[in-house]
């Protein structure tokens, strides 16, 4: 059975939704970000990048939300999660999610990890100060050339629309307007509304 | 016929070298990114994210690396450059680009494009002083819990060889002693002997 390594309010929710789209059994485990568990030795030996998440299979240990969610999706090909069998629209999904991996995420991480690319603190607060301009650039092109809907790759759910909606969630926090995004927030009322979504988003709070 | 955009001196090598290893019929486009080529209309009309590479194929057009990348490997799987048919080891293949795209290249790129995540001229300079720290770091972990040898997976050549290949041209540049990581050195030597390799690289500085 397989095991999701998590935390609240973090990246790997996205990992949880599909599982749960996809049926999977599994268990979760949850990691203290407050008391910097990620960091600790016991579960270095599980990820040694020290981040969540991380997803234990049968194989081994899986890392990085854009891989999680392909081996989630070819795992379970009943699912239908991701076109498997179409290589440009597979790639497709990648490369949407690769996008969301390694520049939304990365300039929403400016907001509270800015000591991972500076260590003076008026270059951090700089940093901080960038991050609704730098996150809403990212949003604009999602809404204006990505987001086709009412999910991300159309009129079939995919692993895109787990990991979309939980960058979503961080929107208002990283103060960007979510009135000038509609088809996001759409995307994202859309979303909760659906059970496993809903499920996920209960154990992770609980 | 597919068609790779790219740049010199830019992640886009990763792309051209996996397109050299599929024996692709493809053409290049070299974008002048010193001209800022990329970001006027004729450029965004193709990636409107105004980076390389983009790969416009007969389905359309793709970008992100390691989206790429994954789509060669698919569409040329008698070249071998992924474990297709292994769920598990195929998105072993996708975490490790998924790495290099998101931390080991955002590490970088903290060096030249600061602009991107802050406005003021101090912070810009402190984040180009963590570099030699920060991208270390990251091959730190590649040294020690991500390379196999003598290629990235092991045994077999993949696609994560030419990407970590192109990350590994600028270690010096990012002020970073190579002889810290002798597996990444000799990967990088490996990688240079092969005529693949040699071709893209002289296509890119011709």
């Amino acid at each position: 059975m397989m095991k999701l390594f998590y935390a609240p309010h973090t990246c790997s929710l996205a990992s949880h939704i599909a599982l749960e789209n996809a049926g999977a059994e599994y268990t979760t485990v949850r990691i203290d970000l407050a008391d910097d568990e990620q960091r600790k030795p016991q579960y270095l030996a599980i990820n040694p990048k020290g981040r969540v998440p991380a997803l234990a299979t049968a194989d081994g240990i899986l890392t990085e939300t854009p891989a999680i969610l392909a081996f989630i999706a070819q795992s379970f090909p009943l699912a239908r999660l991701a076109p498997l069998d179409q290589p440009f629209a597979f790639s497709q999904v990648q490369s949407f999610n690769s996008y969301l991996c390694a520049t939304l995420h990365v300039a929403h991480a400016h907001r509270m990890r800015g000591y991972r690319w500076a260590d003076d603190a008026a270059a951090i607060e700089a940093m901080q100060r960038k991050v609704p301009d730098s996150v809403a650039s990212c949003y604009d092109l999602i809404e204006h050339n990505m987001l086709r809907g009412p999910w991300v790759m159309g009129e079939t759910y995919t692993i895109c629309d787990p990991y979309l909606f939980t960058m979503a969630q961080w929107l208002e926090q990283d103060g960007v307007d979510p009135f000038r995004f509609s088809k996001v927030i759409e995307h994202r009322s859309r979303m909760s509304e659906r059970p496993e979504v809903r499920k996920a988003i209960a154990e992770q709070l609980a």
